[in-house]
């Protein structure tokens, strides 16, 4: 089961680089291993922005909110989500 | 796995009184087969509008889709769709 | 009488990690509380975010902006309510 | 238990003057009778609009519903409702 | 001559309980004078939020801004003004 | 008493080229008597659009909701009015 | 290179079954060759909407709009173009 | 002095294709008219829209309203325009 | 030629009152010199907000920028500017 | 390949003047190496506001989002990207 979700970060201005870059490196680790197990299928960066377009792959809305509400940098993102379905002329 | 669908009913112009009762009694029929198989969960009238708040209890994302392009008004009705989780507060 | 609410929580960068747990705490207090007295119906969590969508059976507007107002999280929650009528196609 | 309502009005190309004529005068006259029962509290125009301001004082969301959809213009109108409480600074 | 203003109040984080206190009672006393002089005609608390709902009856536009840029909490608050006019169903 | 109006004019597909040149040179002589008057200070064509800024002068809400709504194309027109006051930085 | 497109389709109140029929047909076709080519990577359909999300590899903003504005259905769409990079985190 | 114009075509369902074509045909010659005169700087299509982004090099408001409002296409044309002016780091 | 401004003031929170005095003392001075040379031709009170509604008549887009830009409360103001043209119905 | 970006600057107000210089004295020094490259084709400020409207000449998506996170005031923009293609009239 598909979901396009759609993220946009931002920092608060209080954090340090060090800060930043420790949730940087969070994330990274824990997106590539959801990545790995196939539920993350697919992550680009929106050109000229600190956001990205993702696709999940899913068993249920819970498990959706289970990983998006666990990313390490989850309190700074603003995350729009796309229920999908199949379209009858995908091949 | 729960859905709340926002739904806004518009009928063409060039319809006649005739086929939009026509329209609302086979959606009337198809929306109370789908309450008693339990999938349709609540229907409420929003106060002031020709539209309703739904919640739906489906087993994919798939199976949403179906349900709601299904539904003889589909065609003149705009639905928004938002995914639900279980809340930690709930009881 | 029936009301959607939809509720988004924004804590101030200021509130340190324990005000925030304090002020859940007393929240899901709050909420269990008007869950068993049967004025708050339903509550979800909404996908990807720190929101919800509620259900609300209270006799007048009064008594809901008394129980909305008088959420501990209250200050840090934007609402936006729609009054619920009886929708003709419900069984 | 008072509401606001806003009301823009946009009747259809194809009606005629006279069509419109006739749905104005009925509009007029459910109009005033709810007026004098005391649950249409006031109206007014908005300026440089067809659409108004509208004060409703009713028993509740069921009963606005049916006042709102009971007018002879209803298809025609545009209504956002806005529940209302009392004011703590209100004499 | 009449007015609606939607006000919303947003106080900054940097306020004490006390500055937000003080503010509010100020706010009560030069509202109830306005409302006892007859330009204030009636103000409703919105459901959910930290807003109201206001009638003013005023001579002109440059009354009315003299009394919402003189409400002690007007550095806090966002005014959205609609001039309005006498309804022709009105009676 | 002075106000700003942003209007839009757009005409039904169905009206023909004759009804669009009758109703312009209708608004034209309303408008320039209005302008003549004192009443209407101002009227600018927005670049690239078919609107206008215009600026009015006027003794009350009431008289500039008839000035608007007898223009000959009212019907066609979507008009945004922003009450005005003295800045006090004017000369 | 790869392109988020978000399409929704509309087609006019005065298209027959049969030629939105026959749209839809030629649609399928060359959706489906595009599909085969590689330059169509993804079609998913929007849950609730007659709308889809679509996933591009090609090698200009030219060939991205010479594929959007050949789509048979190209008339009836409105199109969101998003343009993607590589994400850091991308596996 | 320079502006950006973004452009979006929308003709109405009643043209016919000769009409449209006919109308595409006058807007070229008099687009590459000006294009040739300089004052149309440059034109581009927008990515999956039958819309363009343009920049015009004119001596005044006037001269661009004039220009934009004798396009042939304009009736069916909704222009956005952003006056601009010299950037400091322009080389 | 003439464009409208319309201008909202937002001071940040860490301003002192006296900082915010003096910046609308500059302002003051700045302002009304520029209404006296005649290129600042109108400026009034936008109701209910620490906002105005401007009209100017300069040579240029670039003249413009730069007397908007030389506003001691540039910093603090966000500016919407609309370009304007004579209007066919002006006398 | 072109692209429009149209970029708003907000610099957050912790930051002092010498910061604010320094990032764009750094930001010029960049813009300025990739207009003489030819990638950055041109620059405009827009009248009334701290952004600018840029066309782009790159060789692919990617290409474009370094340049545009490569900017020293990149966290401080809010970047929009519209994908161009050639248009039919250009000359």
């Amino acid at each position: 089961m598909k979901f396009l979700c759609q993220m946009q970060v931002t920092f608060p201005e209080s954090m340090s680089p060090e800060e930043v870059a420790q949730k940087q490196a969070e994330e990274k680790e824990y997106s590539q291993a959801l990545q790995r197990s196939g539920e993350f299928e697919a992550i680009y960066r929106v050109v000229g922005k600190y956001a990205n377009v993702s696709i999940f792959e899913v068993e249920s809305n819970q498990r959706l909110h289970e990983i998006l509400s666990g990313f390490p940098m989850f309190p700074y993102m603003s995350i729009e989500t796309t229920a999908l379905a199949t379209h009858p002329n995908a091949i």
